[in-house]
């Protein structure tokens, strides 16, 4: 089993997310992709389409963890200065991926279509990169190194996330299991922590609700070994057991 | 009409964002929040429940923007460790409010109960905080000068706003008009830029999108004036209308 921790750091780029007007999901989308190819996303970064602000975010978080994701403005409109960002941050000029062109030569031929110099933005990448297939429509995605520039669109975003999976070096995947209680966490902070310092190989996060009138709390401990995990999560129910609290395994 | 842009920076801190096992509800509810009050959401980092890593972005985001938001961690369990991290990062130890306090012994008292340790972690503040009241739940919120200190939990995060609602100075309110088309953005790619750099008092954003079979795009335009912004959808609409494409005003 490997040891050692693999780290990703995710730029969302998009005034759209900033504005509220549209609500991310590719946070959440990455995040549990990531958890399943042992790798730990470690920091999310969502800034507006502006170019140095793009570039700073990248930098910061390509030096940072081992791997680096966006999602965004990777279109044909003129909004969409990812491409170029992520070339300014890593020094290289944009070219015309030939085997992107290609592929658009073909569709728009198919549909009877010109490939226009609007059109054509779509092949642009950052020079040395690849393309990261996508199943679910035909504008690919962009590997470069560690960098993996993405759709914004969620499901397009999937597809790529798919083309990548078993792709990329990870470690032990971090695993969980939940308890729910329907009681203030307040109410078992103590025992939370003292359970937690028992077992230095686990985390244990406390995650409050207020559901159906009623407040309770889930408790999850992570661990990326599975024997410190059940052996945490039993000291967790016999600790809720001996203080008086119900408590629903697989959490409420 | 107050012609300054007014910037916030917002830090969503907790391990369930960036496991994936919760979808973030705040940073759509902030940042549609903040426009009503004229203030721009200008970058979102999610980090962990990690000391350092909390100080470190509540740092740059305090120095870099007018306000600074943060969500999660001021909970009364071990994983709460907003209060500390933003303590640490101002320079300023951390204290027991006393109407936090007060608040929490009414409480316990009228439910026959003790204001235990773990309880009491509820009342701790940077020195020098005020409580954003919030009608909601009884827990508050902490504000200390362009700091504020909220819930992870959306619908305390809610009642949190909602007491700070017009108490925060803002600028002009960034107003925006969607206009949206059955067509791909990269059919519409040069009329967007075109009409665009015709309105430099205006942005627009192309949102592409995937339904019921069919793709197509909301084109938004976004200004603090009112006459420059009407003026732009006017000239957008007339060049997709001069270009053939069908249109719907409000987007679709």
């Amino acid at each position: 089993m490997n040891e050692r921790i693999y780290t990703a750091g995710l730029v969302v780029i998009g005034d759209e997310i900033l504005s509220g007007r549209t609500h991310d999901k590719n946070i959440a989308q990455v995040a549990s992709w990531l958890q399943v190819q042992g790798i730990r996303l470690s920091e999310v970064r969502v800034v507006p389409d502006v170019m140095d602000r793009i570039v700073e975010a990248v930098n910061a978080l390509r030096e940072a963890y081992d791997y680096l994701f966006t999602t965004g403005g990777i279109g044909p409109t003129h909004d969409d200065i990812t491409v170029d960002a992520v070339a300014e941050a890593i020094g290289v000029p944009v070219v015309i991926h030939p085997e992107a062109k290609a592929m658009l030569e073909r569709y728009y031929a198919s549909i009877g279509k010109e490939l226009t110099e609007a059109r054509l933005r779509m092949a642009r990448v950052p020079e040395g990169a690849e393309l990261i297939p996508n199943r679910m429509s035909g504008a690919p995605g962009i590997k470069l190194g560690n960098l993996h520039l993405m759709a914004g669109v969620p499901h397009i975003t999937a597809g790529m996330l798919d083309a990548l999976t078993g792709t990329l070096e990870g470690g032990a995947p971090l695993l969980s299991e939940t308890v729910g209680c329907w009681t203030p966490e307040s109410e078992v902070a103590d025992i939370l922590r003292q359970v937690e310092q028992a077992h230095p190989q686990c985390q244990i996060g406390s995650y409050p609700f207020f559901r159906e009138g009623r407040v309770g709390a889930n408790f999850v401990v992570r661990s990326t070994r599975e024997e410190e995990l059940q052996s945490c999560v039993d000291s967790l129910c016999d600790g809720l057991a001996t203080a008086g609290f119900d408590f629903t395994p697989g959490g409420i």
